[in-house]
């Protein structure tokens, strides 16, 4: 993309970014809703420590601008946003754990169970996967009933044992027995995809759109979660620590098979430009109005960080 | 309650149990379903691990009780209470990890980071909690999208920050700040408090009851609610480890302060016979219809293990 485009893009990311901070600050420092007791400090300390933490928030983007494709209620759309990152959060909390990956920096930060303890940590990614489901359910997502509900079945889906968290499952497996070329490809499509998947779904289901532009906005959001992956792992080949900000070549360390490492640099370049054009293609029927997710899909292939 | 009321009593929650546990299998064994991509076989023998126990499924027989006194839809019960069970098993699984209350058993079983391990454990939590909120947004649950949607809040809130974790949470930090009268009684209405008055109010929700109704069922699950603390407490207190089928005298060996602790078994008993008689009060607009849900109270309040 132009220097001009990627200018306007990464400044439209970043005040997408500033709302669904906003959002998720308002959401995380309320008092106690109908229904709760009490919200105990520590805890969501800890959640607002995971959270809150100046992170890209390219989940929400998508789901913003796909909503945006169809006129969605932009509130509405805001909420659902913010869920959603709650939902990746947890993910982030969960998986620096030191069960799982025992990381101790998420974007130059101590880790929740660094800055708490690990105990705090596997409740407040808890408290943040439930608190997405309350997010969207509640009222002042003001939805249809059944668009409320429809998110709720996407989202827990997506993030579930045959989603995200199946994904995790594959990948922590992957140290032992390593998958083939197809076992990797469902690792990620699981893992990252689903999730990414969904969020541009999401501004679909959120503004009525008829089946059809579901499922193409799904589609779209498979190829960029293929994409985002790629550049991943393409990045952990190739980068070093300082431009990532965290550890890199870990998954070489751990001995995980990534398509990138499999096939060499070159062989995923020339994927990720195929993922790209793929993604521009699906979303030709909206015009202009998708500009921004165009570029999305080019920025997440192309990232360097 | 008289032995043939015992009986009887014991011998429904012992069908009702068994409904569940059906349910609950099936749907641990479907196939992936559609959004689903793989179920990662690991994953899903530790979810069905830290489920189909042989629980007394306390909380599905409060649901399918409180629904049948408003006639409500067998099938679409039976799913909510399902869910119920998998949130009360995700909440044990993260409850026995090393990094909370460090135990090895459960119902006379490893637990499931001992029977398989701690990251597999955090998972199959994880997916467990999504799964709950999955099983009661899809279609199978069939009722008006309104109600489905009512009921992933009112278990969003009940689970969540300011339900059970948020208890959980402060029931850590009770170890070393303890808490007063008041910081207990907080602790407990939310820790095991919240998940049993959802039980006893998912029933009116399943069934379209009007709010007093709605209301009145909640109660009668507060009600419960502290009578099944208060009855652990004394537990704890007074039985041995056989009795229980594991470690006894944990809370007062951690420093925990508990109700029973602090005021002595005999306050304890004439707190559990007042709690008996204010939730059969709640029931009495029910009459004959609502006989086994009052022996729950009187189960719940006196049993032995």
């Amino acid at each position: 993309m132009s220097k001009d485009d990627q200018i306007a893009f990464e400044s439209a990311l970043f005040m997408r970014a500033a709302a669904v901070e906003t959002e998720l600050r308002r959401i995380l420092d309320a008092r106690p809703l109908t229904g709760e007791i009490a919200r105990p400090e520590r805890l969501m300390a800890a959640m607002r420590h995971g959270v809150l933490n100046g992170g890209k928030r390219l989940r929400p983007f998508l789901v913003m601008e796909s909503a945006a494709l169809f006129s969605a209620d932009n509130d509405a759309t805001l909420r659902v946003a913010a869920a959603l990152e709650c939902v990746h959060c947890y993910s982030l909390i969960h998986d620096d754990l030191p069960a799982m990956d025992d990381d101790d920096l998420r974007r130059g930060q101590p880790t929740v169970h660094k800055a708490f303890d690990e105990a705090t940590a596997i409740l407040a990614g808890d408290a943040l996967l439930t608190l997405a489901f309350d997010i969207i359910a509640d009222e002042a997502t003001a939805l249809p009933a059944e668009r409320r509900v429809a998110l709720v079945l996407a989202l827990s889906r997506a993030a579930g044992a045959g989603g995200m968290v199946g994904g995790q499952m594959l990948d922590l497996e992957a140290e032992r027995n390593r998958p083939d070329e197809a076992g990797i490809i469902t690792l990620q499509a699981m893992k990252t995809g689903a999730l990414i998947r969904f969020a541009c779904e999401a501004g679909a289901i959120v503004a009525g759109a008829p089946p059809a532009d579901r499922e193409r906005l799904a589609e779209f959001g498979s190829a960029i979660g293929l994409a985002f992956q790629l550049a991943d792992d393409l990045l952990d080949l190739t980068a070093d620590a300082k431009q990532m900000g965290k550890a890199t070549n870990k998954d070489a360390a751990a001995g995980k098979a990534t398509l990138a490492a499999l096939h060499g640099p070159d062989w995923a370049r020339g994927q990720l430009h195929g993922l790209i054009d793929q993604a521009h293609a699906l979303l030709e029927p909206y015009g202009e109005e998708a500009e921004l997710l165009k570029e999305a899909a080019t920025f997440v292939a192309t990232r360097n960080s």
